[in-house]
């Protein structure tokens, strides 16, 4: 063992000034950062984490396909995983080599993040440090000025990748909720916050904390598409003095 | 209007460095920092930001009381509604002159968070700023080097205030969940764990990211009190490749 490190760095929502001290510093003194980006693009996290970036070695780790199949298909899955397989190696190369090796991850890295895919392939045998970060939903619900779980709310998060009659029943059984991952599944999410009947109370957030956020009433959201950094909040309306 | 804001400032979990750089600017620059505590104490969310204080007005706004009356009690509510009226004043009397008040929130200033009953009565007429913190559950799932959401796994977050059978079922229904807010509700929690057949899968978190952290499985727990900074993780087992 070398004693060297991988670091899951969470880089926040999008605002560069909401990393934490402890992401600015970790990124700041490892002599290797990587990070996953979509084949030919520069990948969020980096362009997020610009700005604290010193000299080192960088890693740009491609994801060989986002949503060309489907993600039950079983060459998605297999594909994926000699993804994972190999960032796992390459970044264990360095570590190996005693280099400390700082992950970017988008949001938090133990919270649906690509980072607990290298986790799980390296914790076995190296030092694993994880950095927290602020997640999407922390920074939309802030942009919105949304207070989402008052006294003894429990808030329920979604992926809407989830069926709508899933999502739906969870939506009326929520007392706060977030609705994730909306991309091509926001008509979907509509029409299943519509049947909650939650459609008067939910927020629709569209690159929160980014240059270009939008928040706007579910209602008026409008479209069948949404990009990728976007969400739907309901908040709580718990017990308050 | 004066044009000077009220602003939520998250100071996360626990680790000094778990602040935001937003966070820490925010503290640096403004002229007044205000607290919640409870009387006699010094206020979690002011020793987390210690490191980060400059020069300022400080406000120390010391809870009238906590779990001395229970809070379905009618003289718990007028408390706690007498005591947010007469905190909101006495920020406001600052905004009013022009200075801008950052109120400390341990962990998410909107999730849970008391900044909101300021913010409730304040945002009607003064501008706010939110500035979200990492909060205390990503502190705890990080430092146990638990990943939590995987591919469609939906997360749920319960209060430990609610009751035995709301809590068993609603963790039976989860593919991930938080406890919060354990405390005094230690052992109705562990009974509803139990309940729902999640013992072998739950981690008890104390103080996490704290000076004396203790992080075990739910099995090694023990105690029928658990202090006011602790909560249980329920990992998720979703999707993978």
């Amino acid at each position: 063992m070398t004693g060297a490190r991988l670091i899951g760095v969470g880089v926040g929502p999008g605002d560069p000034e909401l990393l934490t001290v402890a992401a600015v510093r970790a990124i700041e003194a490892a002599p290797v950062v990587a990070w996953f980006a979509k084949a030919g693009r520069r990948g969020h996290a980096r362009t997020v984490a610009d700005v604290w970036m010193k000299p080192c070695v960088e890693i740009a780790l491609d994801y060989p396909l986002t949503t060309e199949i489907a993600f039950d298909d079983s060459r998605y899955r297999s594909a994926l995983r000699a993804f994972y397989d190999a960032s796992s190696l390459a970044l264990d190369a360095h570590i190996d080599a005693g280099r400390d090796v700082a992950l970017l991850c988008e949001g938090d890295p133990m919270f649906y993040g690509s980072f607990m895919h290298v986790f799980e392939r390296l914790a076995p045998r190296r030092p694993v440090k994880v950095i927290p970060g602020i997640t999407g939903m922390s920074g939309c619900w802030s942009a919105a000025l949304a207070p989402m779980t008052w006294g003894d709310d429990a808030l329920v998060v979604l992926p809407g990748t989830l069926p709508e009659d899933a999502l739906a029943r969870r939506l009326r059984e929520a007392d706060a909720a977030v609705v994730m991952k909306i991309g091509r599944n926001f008509d979907k999410v509509r029409r299943a916050i519509e049947e909650a009947g939650l459609t008067d109370r939910a927020i629709y957030v569209e690159r929160g904390t980014q240059g270009a956020q939008r928040i706007v009433p579910m209602a008026e959201a409008g479209g069948v598409a949404a990009p990728y950094f976007s969400l739907v909040l309901v908040p709580g309306r718990g017990r308050r003095p």
